[in-house]
């Protein structure tokens, strides 16, 4: 069944009306009165509707069932990067939206190479790569991408979380199976990766004070684009979102 | 410490000979005499060495202590990938070497849209991604990269493994955390994903047939390059290989 964000749908009761590029979409698709679509809000609801008419202006649907999207994890997950270098953040932001991210921010840290420039473009970049990861993976949200800030900010966001994880690949950590088997429960979660050269040794131990589990995630060592999809992965497994 | 394969290399009793490219690159690393490297085989197996002396057409090393590589998993996992298009299939080798994979296949079948062509070609590509991954990773193999065939020559290889899992977006399927939890204690497994049209229904059937698990991983569609990593990284969590 077609299945498509509307942010530009008035649900008024017991109708859609879609309009501007949405009403076009419906057009594209070549859908004809009595077909049936999803429409998902971006706020996690879908509308299973039949569509009543549609012209190149206006459609219009009638809505027969509203659920909450399947495909939404019962965990929202914050998903924090040390910006990385090159399209490395592009990569890691489409993979987190496939994996379940709700939503994803990349913040400026002791050995972060790639400098912090030109944000407004590649906000820009990394929010349309994330609405069309989304909309092909059938999420009901479109995960916001956002600038985290320094490295005290990101910690900042992380603590407001029920679950706060830092990945980190050297000196002594609680194991991530572990500190996930105690938090199946958890509404919230934050998760922390660094960039190429990983976190220094200071950020760790503040990250430890602030009160975030310090993880390993196994021996093997992965580039700064592949464990955040690796450690959401985890969550969403041990949260049951997996199955 | 400096860590790397050295396919090249005799260990004699308690002395590692290294020549040819191996011992150009000790010099391209500048390592003196006296210096601690560890020296993988590519087999699994770490030797810790101390470094005896160096020219640019030898070196020797006196080997400190034999271990197992840390960083190779409990499970031996295979990766069978319907041949996706471009360049997803060094995204799939790339990522599945680093998240664990034993060794990685791709295989042709009823939606397949990419062609099989220039395969040799491909494979050597493959293999070196494989090779860089591996190292990048700190992996004590190189996964194989080869080609499985079609998708009965795929199911083939998939039947002689402990846990056999076939993942498939609709239908009546089996939740793989439940399939995992069953199966903790595999020693080998093999992950058959398909490629970008996804698996015809009577392919799914035959798998079952097979005895393959038929499941699935939540509502999220995964891109045909993602789902190898999450389905692979579900399994090394599942069996204690991501902590």
């Amino acid at each position: 069944m077609a299945r498509f964000f509307m942010a530009g749908t008035n649900i008024l009761g017991g109708t859609a009306i879609i309009r501007g590029r949405d009403a076009e979409h419906v057009k594209v698709l070549r859908l004809r009165p009595g077909e049936d679509v999803i429409i998902c809000d971006g706020q996690g609801t879908d509308y299973k509707c039949r569509l009543v008419y549609a012209d190149r202006e206006q459609a219009e649907a009638e809505v027969i069932e509203v659920v909450p999207c399947p495909a939404e994890p019962s965990v929202k997950v914050t998903v924090l990067c040390g910006l990385p270098k090159g399209d490395r953040s592009d990569y890691a932001v489409q993979k987190c939206v496939e994996a379940g991210a709700y939503e994803i921010g990349f913040f400026s840290c002791a050995r972060c190479v790639a400098k912090p420039e030109n944000l407004e473009k590649k906000l820009e970049r990394w929010q349309r790569i994330a609405e069309e990861a989304a909309k092909q993976s059938g999420r009901g949200i479109i995960p916001r991408v956002f600038w985290a800030g320094d490295f005290t900010a990101a910690l900042d966001t992380a603590v407001k979380k029920d679950l706060k994880l830092f990945l980190y690949e050297t000196g002594e950590r609680e194991a991530l199976d572990a500190v996930l088997g105690e938090n199946k429960d958890a509404e919230t979660a934050c998760l922390i990766v660094g960039p190429e050269g990983g976190f220094a040794e200071f950020e760790a131990k503040l990250a430890k004070v602030c009160g975030l589990h310090v993880c390993s995630m196994g021996e093997r060592i992965l580039r700064c684009e592949t464990a955040p999809v690796v450690a959401l992965t985890a969550i969403m497994y041990a949260t049951g979102n997996l199955s």
